[in-house]
């Protein structure tokens, strides 16, 4: 499908397209560069790449498809190192989680002729590294491409046809709907889940003393506890550090949209609990549960699914008691 | 271990909890009632008790051990109902996940010489209703037990094994504790993944029609993109209305304060973003990313790692992107 790919980054996201691109037979050859010497090597041991470059112009002379793979606070300075090298015809894109910021960051260190398609594959894992990738990280996932109106079709096209291949189901919008839509669906469960598990760190001396003073065993207790709902929310906040820091710089005005309307709600909440509104918290509960049906139906529920269906197996029980 | 146990409630865990009796030998007779008659049905076809009844008072009778398993809400009403009926040297329990209601409200209704002995499996799923029970549901679990000052030794060790002989490790701590911990670890996630999910459904219909005006097709993409994050929340928000509800009333001080202090770590967060402090965000998530590795490596991590070994067969990768 493309003779030459480049991957700008081999972390998670980069590593998984490599293993994808070769296990679906789609590039002839794959190269990729990463500023880390650490990622470098251990890419390079783990054969992910046939092209291992500390310098992003060396990666994407020649190449068909190039596809950014850092944080997204990254684009604008790696573009003015790779973007002169880039050959007319060649189609450069991302994996970003924001997309507003790609084109104008990058745009203006293209050559005439090369097709600038912005891209999120709406998948992912906490874990880091090239370790962490994997072949099927973009199956039955979406998609999302952000084309500007004036891109080529033909490129497009190309570009979809390539994340379908690797398992995807690809969806056009415009960069702006996308960072809205994903500032309530990723972006905000994000920084939520990054609050709370801190919360709930500093309280660990308060209840370390309390349990010590009633003669139990000094552990962390947030820990011990957490299958009561809250180790959902580590996974989420053990994501990566950078990558989520550039997301929430990137996508300012949506993310503080949707924290806005997020803290109203939860203060309706905290009167009703206060208040003692029992109906209020019940009619609220029996709508959300109706969401999570939907989610199921939709085949969007993959590991819970996978899980339930381990359960009998593992032994290892969900929770949210 | 016990000749007769009676179960008020065959839920998720009063199922549950019959079967782990039955499964390792530790009841001769297990009776269950239950104020649904559509659940009483559905738990004598399954065959998940040996007798089934309406009224409380009527399973209670010769009962050595009562487990309350109910909405905490229903404790008061239930305990006046079968109280007077529990034979002295009895003990009475529950799996309510706040502890501090259930001494006042289901002790005033007990004769003398009946051992009440608050308890709390940490130990859950989404799902509600008799089919959703399962034998294993405790294992691997913590269960707390809130036993008064005066409360008979024999009795809670009695108790205590009976929780360790179903997988659990017991701890045992004042119910005052037990109410803060448990409203960080437990109480507060739920309370957000709530609201979340509800803030998103109601952004729902604006997206809808952003959608369409550019053309795109009108389905839920808050649910369609739900593998970014959203999805762990809305399992989450899909738990028992009624059970939660009474959590949140019965709780409600300990809920409130921890709200508090959740409400001004993430007013923080707000005003890094907002001003585009990129070191605060970076030092709270690499903070955070370090506590879920103290979940897993405690082993409190089930359901993901189940779900890691289980990704390469199923094909069902994680998310957090």
């Amino acid at each position: 499908m493309f003779d030459r790919v480049a991957l700008i980054g081999i972390g998670l996201m980069g590593s998984s397209l490599a293993q994808a691109l070769r296990a679906y037979d789609l590039a002839a050859h794959i190269s990729g560069c990463d500023s880390s010497a650490v990622t470098r090597a251990r890419a390079t041991k783990l054969g992910i790449v046939d092209q291992m470059e500390e310098d992003p112009a060396l990666v994407v002379a020649d190449a068909d498809l190039v596809v950014l793979c850092t944080p997204v606070g990254a684009y604008g300075a790696l573009a003015a190192a790779f973007g002169p090298a880039v050959k007319p015809g060649a189609i450069v894109t991302d994996v970003g989680s924001v997309k507003a910021t790609m084109l104008p960051e990058v745009a203006p260190h293209l050559t005439k002729g090369v097709h600038l398609i912005p891209g999120h594959p709406v998948a992912g894992t906490e874990s880091s590294g090239p370790d962490a990738g994997f072949a099927e990280l973009f199956m039955d996932r979406w998609c999302i491409l952000t084309p500007p109106p004036e891109a080529n079709e033909a490129a497009v096209s190309r570009l979809s046809r390539m994340w379908q291949l690797v398992g995807s189901t690809v969806e056009v919008m415009s960069a702006a709907h996308h960072d809205k839509v994903l500032a309530i669906t990723s972006h905000l469960p994000h920084l939520i889940a990054y609050t709370i598990v801190a919360t709930a760190d500093d309280l660990e001396g308060e209840f370390k003393q309390e349990h010590e003073d009633n003669g139990g065993v000094s552990k962390s207790e947030v820990i011990k506890f957490s299958a009561g709902g809250f180790r959902d929310f580590t996974r989420i906040a053990a994501s990566d550090p950078i990558m989520w820091r550039d997301v929430f710089l990137a996508n300012k005005d949506a993310v503080l949209e949707m924290l806005g309307r997020f803290d109203e709600d939860l203060t309706a909440l905290q009167r009703a609990i206060r208040w003692g509104d029992g109906d209020a918290l019940e009619s609220l509960f029996t709508r959300t549960r109706a969401i999570r049906r939907g989610i199921v139906d939709a085949g969007q529920a993959g590991t819970f699914r996978a899980v339930e269906e381990s359960r009998a197996r593992d032994l290892g029980g969900e929770e949210s008691d």
